[in-house]
């Protein structure tokens, strides 16, 4: 059971990972890698106070450098669910589990809103992991959306399974190895179905699936945990980064605007401060 | 007419003097130097994102680097009052005034809480400015309680003025060349009168004054702006960084806890870019 588990890579999440390791408490970082695509794009940043002029990629590395400097570490994972129970939470990754008393949030902003029956066929043929579902869709028919390169192996693995995979890349230069996939260029626009999934609609077409497999490095705010209050698709937090849900806290982008990395890291301090003065109340109960 | 002015010069303000840089404000950055002594004297810090073990001396040259190349330079005064009229707001510095739409108040925690006596006698005997109100009291008794060795010379000039001068210095290594200044090593506990400030009272005694001079880097919150409203001591906030009075807007420690660099750079961040949301707002109507 850890103290904190700090969910996402971007600059809050490192700042978060900083914070719990110096105020010498037990965390978990766990994200799809060390800082975010969406920095290491970024040309040349100009209000990171003390860094002038640093490029997305400079910044990225200071703050993976930084992290490395104090022996802190992301395990790679995506995670898809954040349960409570009894006062403590569990967070599914693929087939690991982990359990915290405390989740920081810091899932940036990319995580796409999810579209029209993706929450409500999740579990009901919708999923977000191919390692823990994949089995399931032996010799059947399933379609796949993809959001990043990243997940490359695991589409290839789901068509090793499947008997037909009806593959939606949704990024540049794709490269899929393998022989019963059917590559489609256009997004989805939802998911239909009855009391499970049944299909994949997009602009100017659909496909019939028995399942589909939603790859993305972050699901949703409100996906991830049950129950989160959200606007707009940001976290609702106080000034002290505490959610709605009591011992879950946020950070970053995913709190709302303006998106800046500075307020990001600011954010991943506050967010660690609070968890750890929740802890040491909940201690005193 | 400035479209911002920034008060303070550490973290939170650099941050906040940047950004309003970077989004082409006209501004001004008013403070008692370029960060804060506070950050000086920080022996390590760990967990600013991206500078990794670095002495406080070291972030606070980052920092004002960090300004200097950008062109971004602080005013060197002590505001000791932001008056609201007509919807903007003025600015008394010393013998100086500054008109601005917004003010970004990054005044840190150092601020003390004004003692007994400070805020009702202020204007009737008190006084924050040596160089405006000194010639009231030409020939006459005054108490002059000073927080910083900056500040010696105006205690010098002040004792020029009067006949007499009881010095209260609250700062290591004194040092004041005049005939006429009685030095007192004690804190000041408060300050009585009747419609006027009568004398300054300490522990184990008190010293009576035509009128008292309170040297400080920063005045506290309250006292600086009339109807702020604060708690503990502390500018009471939400998300954006707004405080209750509309075009106010505050960043960094005097906002509240944790105490810590990355969160202020954050706030100044967060501050500036509300700020400069209220701009573009207040145009339209």
């Amino acid at each position: 059971m850890y103290d904190i588990a700090i969910i996402g890579g971007g600059p809050a999440g490192v700042s978060a990972a900083l914070n719990a390791k110096i105020l010498n408490k037990s965390f978990v970082w766990l994200g799809s890698r060390v800082t975010s695509k969406k920095v290491e794009r970024a040309e040349l940043i100009k209000n990171y106070p003390g860094l002038p002029d640093i490029t997305g990629a400079q910044l990225s590395w200071a703050l993976s450098n930084h992290a490395q400097s104090m022996g802190v570490y992301i395990e790679e994972c995506v995670v898809t669910g954040v349960y409570e129970t009894n006062g403590f939470f569990t967070l599914l990754a693929g087939e690991k589990t982990y359990e915290a008393k405390t989740v920081v949030l810091c899932l940036g902003v990319e995580a796409a809103k999810p579209l029209e029956g993706e929450e409500e066929f999740l579990g009901r043929g919708v999923s977000y992991c191919a390692t823990c579902d994949g089995g399931l869709y032996r010799g059947k028919r399933i379609a796949v959306v993809c959001t990043d390169k990243a997940f490359e192996h695991e589409i290839e693995y789901l068509c090793s399974l499947a008997a037909h995979c009806t593959v939606f890349p949704m990024y540049r230069n794709y490269d899929i190895k393998a022989a019963n996939a059917e590559i489609i260029l256009k997004a989805p626009l939802k998911y239909v179905g009855d009391v499970k999934v049944r299909e994949v609609v997009y602009k100017g077409g659909s496909v019939s699936a028995d399942g589909v497999f939603i790859l993305k490095s972050a699901v949703s705010p409100s996906t991830l945990v049950h129950g989160l209050k959200t606007d707009g698709g940001h976290i609702c937090v106080d000034r002290a980064c505490s959610a709605n849900i009591s011992g879950i806290f946020a950070a970053g982008d995913c709190t709302g605007r303006p998106y800046q990395y500075v307020k990001a890291v600011g954010e991943g301090n506050v967010a660690v401060h609070s968890a750890v003065e929740y802890l040491a109340a909940s201690e005193k109960k």
